[in-house]
């Protein structure tokens, strides 16, 4: 058992969050320290860790970085769970798709597993949510929260933090290959999200979690009275921008297209901030620094400049995480190709949610596929007997 | 201005607490008797109107029954909000699908409008909501009450108590035909829903409100003690059975199936109760009665019988409320063909909710397909500028 358990985090960052959690629920005892709050602890955590990124954990001297329980349940001497057995349905993911289909399984009492790397996906990382409807303002985490709280009533088995490697057609049946076994079942449902898209370019990979992030909801509070630059346009890259004016002295907005695809309201309340620097129909060439971000090459025009940033924050958007499942028919983007009831071209294999083609991506809509896809499922397997 | 308003509701009855929520809003002092508990009050109301239903309002003398927004404002001397031009959108209904699609267009800025019988659709009747995702339990009121107060915060043009006639294309442009006036737009969502199947029968129509009734939730508390018919064999048949098991002295439960088609549990608990009477494979062939409900006759296998009950509580599904439009293609049940884009056959005109051939008729579905309909009005429109 480990003696002394030091976690550096911040207020906003759903993983610190899970990461407490998930100590307090195995009855581990820990130091908790806001970086957002203490800068003395968040120049230790670099120090310590490299990273400018959090969560950071230290077990006796032992740094973690990011939170992934199985990860943890390793570090700290506990076996992760065990057990398996053919099911009615494995139902892989667990945003607002894959919860919703659990919710509409678990009433129909029908026989799964829901594997999952976490709850909430990319709802956690929304600063504010306005159009889930019924909730007028909620943040991704609390949102995310409200989630997991309503899966958990129906007393469900959930495999949390155990990633999804491969889905096969095997004798009719389904064989569903994770990091840590195989499960088999006669009915899947894929509603494994979106991953963030990479913008691959010099220095992205060298200075992740150095400056460089996916995740303004997590890593901004670090950025305090920084200058930084948020990639893309779109409501993402804006959502970022919103969150981090509250926090940098200066945000350089950098987008390839000459105009922004983000709503309205957004692109004007930054606006009125006066603190958005504004690049179109610009993008960033290279990534520059010592160990830790200090400018970025900006190509505008023909022209080129550098600007002097500490953060990059990258939101361009995401791509299908659908590779899992090869015989799926996917479209030229990857999404996998559904019809209006998440069926996909392989009998038994739903999809729901942000990895399908359906166009909205949005936590309302995914939600609804997510109760489509359940009710598809339970029908196949009703006609299938 | 009036001088004396009484209002007779139940606790239970939506449309009570929008009427009692309406003359808070405006103002108006009135006096509210629960009728499912004075019963010198429900008697007084049935005399008063000549109704078995509520709400009733007495305006200084004056009789209304049920709640129209429009009718109330009219009534009480309040000039109606008026203004008519071409809009962007025009959303018709305000169930999930068109509150959600609501949402999303003023998030937009859309200019639209969104004109609507009432708020809530059927959600409102429903009695517990167990499957919305991000609510562990929650009551059709209670959830109703949620959607509008997020729907207002926008501050939208919304026509409430106003039912929609038809829907044509005029120019390349609709034409919204309402009770009231016209309405021009350059796109519209249909999300209107569904209405209570009729029974067809001779009495159906003559004792409306004076016994026949379509909304158990609304109208049971009248009926304390007393012999009622249930007709269906439904989960909504038994759900009103369940309610009135709590409130009337027997009931009929009356379905053509040869065996009910609602689920085990709820079936079990009605033969529990000792106060259900099944009649299957039978069917109400007339409905009888002086000023009220006194008897139906009942139709099983070759032979017919009457049966005294003073309520005939009708729960044998519902249409969709599609043949506003008619040029949009519909279904062998009526149901208004959509793609997954809720796109129609005709350009410009989309579909949400339970309207459509959707096969999912739930709350979450609904509301995702509000939020598609809306985010395909808008690339509709930016495309056709």
């Amino acid at each position: 058992m480990p003696k002394n358990i030091m976690v550096y985090s911040t207020k906003s960052c759903p993983y610190c969050k899970m990461l407490k959690s998930f100590l307090n629920e195995i009855g581990m005892n820990f130091q908790d320290y806001d970086i957002g709050k203490d800068a003395r602890r968040a120049k230790e955590m670099v120090e310590k860790s490299g990273q400018m990124s959090v969560p950071v954990t230290d077990v006796d001297g032992r740094i973690i970085i990011g939170f992934d329980r199985r990860v943890f349940m390793e570090e700290l001497g506990l076996a992760p769970k065990g057990g398996q057995r053919k099911y009615d349905l494995v139902i892989v993911g667990a945003g607002p798709a894959g919860i919703t289909a659990s919710i509409y399984a678990s009433r129909k009492k029908m026989d799964f597993v829901l594997i999952t790397k976490d709850i909430g996906g990319q709802t956690k990382w929304s600063a504010g949510i306005e159009n889930y409807t019924g909730y007028q303002f909620i943040t991704g985490p609390e949102l995310t929260e409200k989630f997991r709280k309503h899966l958990e009533q129906f007393g469900m088995e959930i495999r949390e933090g155990e990633g999804v490697v491969s889905v096969e057609r095997k004798k009719g049946d389904f064989l569903v290959r994770t990091e840590k076994g195989e499960f088999s079942a006669k009915t899947v449902i894929l509603a494994s999200g979106r991953i963030p898209r990479k913008l691959g370019v010099e220095g992205e990979e060298k200075f992740l979690g150095r400056g460089v992030t996916y995740c303004a909801t997590c890593d901004g509070p670090l950025f305090a009275g920084k200058e930084v630059a948020v990639v893309g346009g779109g409501n993402s890259a804006l959502d970022a921008t919103l969150q981090l004016i509250k926090i940098a002295k200066k945000i350089h907005v950098i987008d390839v297209a000459p105009k922004f695809r983000a709503d309205r309201v957004m692109v004007e309340k930054a606006q009125a901030s006066g603190k958005a620097v504004f690049h179109h129909s610009a993008e960033i060439t290279r990534i520059f620094g010592n160990d830790f971000v200090r400018s970025v090459t900006v190509s505008q025009e023909g022209k080129k400049y550098d600007v002097a940033v500490e953060g990059v924050f990258i939101e361009i958007g995401s791509l299908p995480a659908s590779e899992i499942a090869q015989e799926a028919k996917k479209n030229e983007y990857g999404e996998i190709e559904v019809n209006c009831k998440c069926e996909t071209n392989v009998p038994g294999l739903f999809a729901a949610g942000d990895l399908t083609d359906v166009p909205a991506k949005q936590i309302i809509v995914a939600a609804g596929e997510g109760a489509k896809a359940a009710m598809s499922a339970f029908e196949y397997l009703s006609k299938s007997k």
